[in-house]
């Protein structure tokens, strides 16, 4: 037997027993007369000293000859502390050995096994092995795998079936691009990985299944950003004889049972905003609500204004683009009046940068002793100003931020500027949790460069019943106004949910099709086991998938999802520790009947 | 809401509740004065009862209206019932309806959604979403989900993690041939689906995570056999600082969970068989001991018979071979001495069948009046063959069963034979359940077609130490005599899993990968990364991995997977449901730089 305990859970109750250990090395000191040696291993740390005047000399030989992260077996007595540490669970205890095994050795680590490690990014994906031995990474899986397992008993406790889902399926090409498998036994054809396994859920409430849900891989060949993985895992779920509120309820009530259960928190319940309110109070469709600081319209209040010559001057060109703009939107910035010359000019290099593309940034302080004063007082007197902190609701001590231009542009740019003073105001506090639902998304939205109508969720989505007629009318205009089922659940400003009720009649699927540019072939070729199985009495149906990687690291206080994930691949799509992708043999080429181009 | 209780939930105590329920018509039966409405959903089935001559003329013309497999959302009273029925659980009630609401309509279906269905297997699979209506096939996933639950709880609670590792990972020659993915932005370059993932819970171990689980998909191009899918589940498992007896204990633990949770079985202690006594006792390296009927061998009780003529005369050829033979080997049928001349000969077409490739049965009847009859009896006295039936330990009754030429050809054979009597005998009874474990099986076997060793479990088994020196002798032909710490978990002759300690050691993993002839650059370009990680103190580790469709199979008491599967695909790994695989788009081929040879 290789241990009898573990490195984490010897107390003072144990002293006296004799036990055995097995680690990992953290640390030997010796100081002559007294020899530490600090194991670890998954649970905890537990110290073994050695006096080297009692000790047998072959145990001080070998405790003199490891090194860092050699492996080791160590019997002994558990015996009571001189001086206690409360820094780990086992400070209270030491172990006096009897003997010490090797059970390897191991040449020098490329970076410490701390918490605060010397390892950069690039090593620690390399030597992730090593990189996984450290407390923060193993505390993110862990926390990983209870988000798991709290989540199976929390949906089997209300009947959801897990079921496996395919992971060979098929090409389609709506939506992102597709990873795909040749097949051997198929020469010249291919599956596909899974996008997620929206139409098989789908199939399964068409047999009866009516509550799913399955934690599952799944795969998109996008070009990746920091926070994207090329495969990646969804809370899958989907229930049938539902209504939307239904689903609200259910994934409402599984929040608040991972919050409850994995931070022991109970978080209040989840407020509901509109797509449209969300856009315009906070120029986000996930809008960050831990902290208020909602848009304020101001294009009444800049009209008419006092100013005799309406937002022309100096700045010529910014002028006219506030003169012209279809919205004047603010912040107010709470307690930020006496940000300084600098600080505001940084702010507005930020909305300038080009991923953000504003054009200038107004900002009018209302200071402590009562005044205001902005960039643009040449052109609003003190009484604009006022009737412009009255619409903030601000008060002395506040800075308003108000941009101006394009309706979306605009808010988005603001949106981006309020997370960013949200930062800086420390608003935005990693330990604080606000989750809410986003309702009634658009059904469509226009993409200008495939000039056509892409699913704002994903074509199988429904619309809200009271819009079937500006979908049946035949003016392709009035899409943009068609309301979906569809529903986001966001926390802290991240889209961690999405979902909808889903068509069940096979003509209004059709119907969907077509507007999103299918010809009858081509949605017969990719979906017509879908319509088909809409003819045999399909029951109404639903549901929603939870962004796993990133509800984790949400939980975890983390920006991004990497460290949340046993074994990431890198932005290029590459696993660097097992060097993959790599070259094949020629031989699984043409067996696949395949030919890499030149 | 569109059901306040499901199909299979009222009961007399919800009598004169109104409810409403929603599911798809089962059967609809007309009376005339009396109307009755099956409604069916994954709960069970509640009876619709309407009154003409009481109930709403617009129920009545509904409820003629409906066709099987419609769609139905009823509200009414719960009523007690005239007459009751003890065949559903909610026999004692009935529903008398308020309003009936169409929730979608069915064409009529290729085949009864029925336990016995009127469909064959191509048009269940074709419309799986309709076969999986059926209470046989939802059993079955339910089982599945079931066993899922109960495999994380028990884990779970013993510290296992459950970690996912990754699906794009990379291609290796040893094993079965891999699925491959091209790589769009590493242009030439492919991934690979896992066949299992191996070095990676590996790696884990390294990386100090001790005891880690998955139930994960695993993928193999092979050339599919009726209960093989490209596609498949295990039960993944690795734990570290343990020896072989820790991971017999823990799963055998697991195993008796299982039984205990989802069938209400308690099962023995399981028992352990070597390699070598599975092999010499059973022919078979997983055998069934639901019955005992073990191999005899009667080499000794052959050689120096009282026969003058030894094995010669008659049947020549078929003498010869006994004559000659390795290994005379053979079984005793308890009970069958009366088989008749064509069940005997049956048997002996059996044998000779090419699958099985026997030359011969010969056959010894212990008659019921105390006389040994059999078909040597030229060559064979009384004595002989009163011996033979001491040694088989037979009894008048039983019929002796014996086969003999080369060892292995024959053992093969022989086990064929036993079990196809234990199915003759009715002792391989699907609700009777013997598992026990097969310990100690060979390092290496040799392939002659290939002419190099093979590993008999994986390139990453440890050795027994015992058997080191002749792994370093140097000497090849002395490696089919190395015993491996690999194990095998056998319930009912099916080998539900399997596993062994792995090296830790790089040397000796070296060594291995030089003996299965890799080169020290294919071996590093392959398995550089665990081999790496092996110098940075690798703990003592070994695992299992379940066969997760099998042993659902098997709990169902079923003989092939597919059924236990979803959305299964068939012998030339096609979906033929969603039609897949299929051919993509030449832009995708593009896109990954390759071209589809004409």
């Amino acid at each position: 037997m290789l241990r009898t305990h573990t490195c984490g859970e010897l107390r003072i109750t144990n002293v006296s027993q004799t036990v055995t250990i097995s680690g990992w090395v953290q640390g030997v000191r010796d100081k002559g007369a007294l020899l530490w040696i600090d194991l670890r291993d998954r649970y905890g740390i537990t110290q073994i000293t050695i006096e080297t005047d009692k000790a047998d000399q072959q145990i001080i030989d070998t405790a003199r000859l490891l090194g860092r992260e050699f492996v080791i077996s160590v019997t002994g007595k558990v015996t009571e502390r001189y001086s206690k540490s409360d820094k780990i669970e086992t400070g209270d205890i030491e172990i006096t050995p009897h003997t010490i095994v090797v059970l390897n050795t191991s040449i020098t680590p490329p970076f410490t096994i701390e918490d605060q490690t010397d390892g950069g990014d690039e090593l620690r994906m390399k030597y992730r092995y090593l990189d996984l031995r450290r407390n923060p990474v193993r505390q993110n899986l862990e926390l990983r795998h209870r988000m798991a397992i709290e989540t199976r008993l929390f949906l089997d406790k209300l009947n959801f079936m897990e079921v496996e889902t395919p992971v060979l399926i098929k090409s389609t090409p709506e939506g992102a691009r597709d990873f795909v498998v040749p097949s051997r036994m198929n020469p010249g054809e291919f599956y596909a990985l899974p996008q997620s396994p929206q139409t098989f859920k789908q199939l399964l409430m068409v047999g009866g299944f009516d509550r799913y849900y399955q934690i599952v891989k799944c795969f998109r060949d996008e070009d990746l950003r920091a926070d994207r993985q090329p495969e990646f895992t969804q809370i899958d779920c989907e229930m049938a004889f539902i209504e939307q509120e239904d689903i609200l309820n259910t994934f409402e009530a599984l929040t608040r049972h991972l919050f409850k259960t994995v931070k022991g928190i109970d978080i209040p319940e989840l407020s509901r905003m509109t797509y449209a309110d969300a856009m315009q109070q906070y120029g986000n469709d996930k809008p960050d609500i831990r902290f208020e600081m909602k848009f304020v319209e101001l294009k009444n209040l800049t009209l008419g204004s006092g100013s005799p010559l309406l937002w022309q001057g100096a700045g010529g060109e910014a002028f006219k683009v506030f003169n012209d703009a279809q919205l004047v939107v603010g912040i107010c910035a709470k307690g930020a009046s006496e940000y300084s010359r600098k600080q505001l000019d940084e702010l507005t290099e930020f909305v300038k940068r080009p991923q953000i593309g504003a054009t200038g940034l107004v900002y009018a302080r209302y200071n402590t002793d009562g005044t205001i004063k902005s960039s643009v007082d040449k052109f609003f007197n003190e009484q604009d100003l006022k009737n412009w902190a009255t619409a903030f609701n601000a008060q002395p001590g506040d800075l308003m931020l108000i941009m101006a231009g394009e309706i979306n542009k605009t808010r988005k740019a603001l949106s981006e500027l309020r997370l960013e003073m949200g930062n800086r105001l420390g608003l935005r506090d990693k330990n604080k949790f606000s989750a809410h639902w986003v309702i009634d998304f658009p059904m469509f939205e226009f993409n200008e460069e495939a000039n056509r109508w892409f699913a704002m969720h994903h074509p199988f989505t429904s619309p809200k019943p009271e819009d079937l007629n500006l979908l049946n009318s035949g003016n392709l205009e009035g899409l943009g106004g068609v309301c979906a089922n569809a529903y986001d659940l966001v926390i802290n400003g991240v889209e961690i949910g999405g979902g909808s009720i889903r068509i069940h009649d096979k003509e209004l699927q059709s119907k969907i099709f077509s507007i999103l540019g299918f010809t009858k072939e081509d949605a017969q070729a990719q979906f017509g086991f879908l319509m088909n199985a809409f003819e045999f009495g399909a029951p109404p149906h639903g549901g929603i998938a939870f962004g796993f990687d990133r509800l984790c690291s949400l939980f975890g206080g983390a920006d991004g999802i990497r460290d949340f994930i046993a074994f990431p691949k890198n932005n290029s799509g590459r696993d660097v520790m097992i060097d993959s992708p790599s070259l094949i043999s020629q031989e699984q080429l043409n067996e696949l009947n395949l030919i890499v181009k030149g």
